[in-house]
């Protein structure tokens, strides 16, 4: 069985929702990021990167968002939740994803780890009040380039949706009003109706 | 055909570089960064991220290695470029670019575009003196704990391979001696032996 780290309100949260999505049988283990379990010798056995999310399988781990959810979208294809036979709009969709992670949640990641780039306090201030500006500016790129809506691929639900919708959640205490952004607000509330959201969200409590 | 974008000694280099090693027909457009290039109108309609790899198709516009590696991988399946009918090797190849792109590209980027993520020269100045220690630390890893030599995945060389050695290029003007990691060094140069990267680096000049 398919066993799923992770930490409460990290970037796990979007592998999290596509394994219910996918209706995947795994088995969920909680790390607490904030006493720092994920530089234990025993995780770092798993995810020497001292990261979440990784997801162990039978032939060995797999971690970053973008490698599990098309993972989990290619084992289950049943449940329809990628392009996958369709190598332009798979590639629309891991484009993407690889935009949430190396540029949405990197804008983020510098409202509170900015000791990863830098080692001043100033510096980290400095980062600290530019994160509004940086994560509105990725927002509204979404907003009007890449989200067709319902769904960001358009009437199709896919694993990117959960993506989505695990970083819109960081918006208000990034200090930036989803409300600016009415097809993304309109996508964070869908997403909020979804059963998997509602089993998912109480398991991210900080 | 296949229209190409990209900027010399960017990122860039490694879809260019698959793109040879698929075969691929295309036409390569070069912009000049340094002049913002990548910022006027007519780019913007390509990439509205003014971005650069972006790989023009018939169907429309491909972005962010992650997905153009695996596009060129999928659209040339005769040259083996991935582990296409393997979703969980398929998971570890994207596991690898992701890490590239989000992590170690992100540090590499702190050495001279501080002011995506602050706004004072102080900051900028404290972020790349650290860009030696984060290079060297995901170098670290990666010797360690993902390339399994010669090519990342072991015998089968893939898209990997050309963005990993795009991102090798840059350890000398990062301040990190690639002898320090044997591994990689032997990968660097058996890289620079293959005709694909004769034949862009030139390309690449700056």
């Amino acid at each position: 069985m398919l066993k799923f780290f992770f930490g409460p309100g990290s970037c796990a949260m979007a592998s999290h929702l596509a394994l219910e999505e996918a209706g995947a049988r795994y088995e969920a283990v909680k790390l607490d990021l904030t006493k720092g379990e994920q530089r234990k010798p025993e995780y770092l056995k798993i995810n020497p990167k001292a990261r979440v999310p990784a997801l162990a399988t039978e032939r060995g781990v797999l971690t970053e968002n973008p490698a599990i959810l098309a993972f989990i979208a290619q084992t289950h294809p049943e449940k329809q939740l990628a392009p996958l036979d369709d190598a332009f709009a798979f590639g629309k969709l891991q484009a993407f994803n690889a935009y949430l992670c190396a540029t949405v949640h990197v804008a983020h990641a510098h409202g509170r780890r900015g000791y990863r780039w830098a080692d001043e306090q100033s510096s980290f201030d400095d980062m600290k009040r530019k994160v509004p500006e940086t994560m509105a500016a990725c927002f509204g790129l979404i907003e009007d380039d890449m989200l067709e809506g319902p769904w960001l691929m358009g009437q199709q639900f896919t694993v990117a949706d959960c993506y989505l919708f695990t970083i819109e959640s960081w918006l208000k205490s990034d200090g930036v009003d989803i409300a600016r952004f009415p097809k993304v607000a309109d996508h964070f509330m869908r997403m909020s109706a979804r059963p998997s959201v509602q089993r998912v969200l109480p398991l991210h409590d900080r």
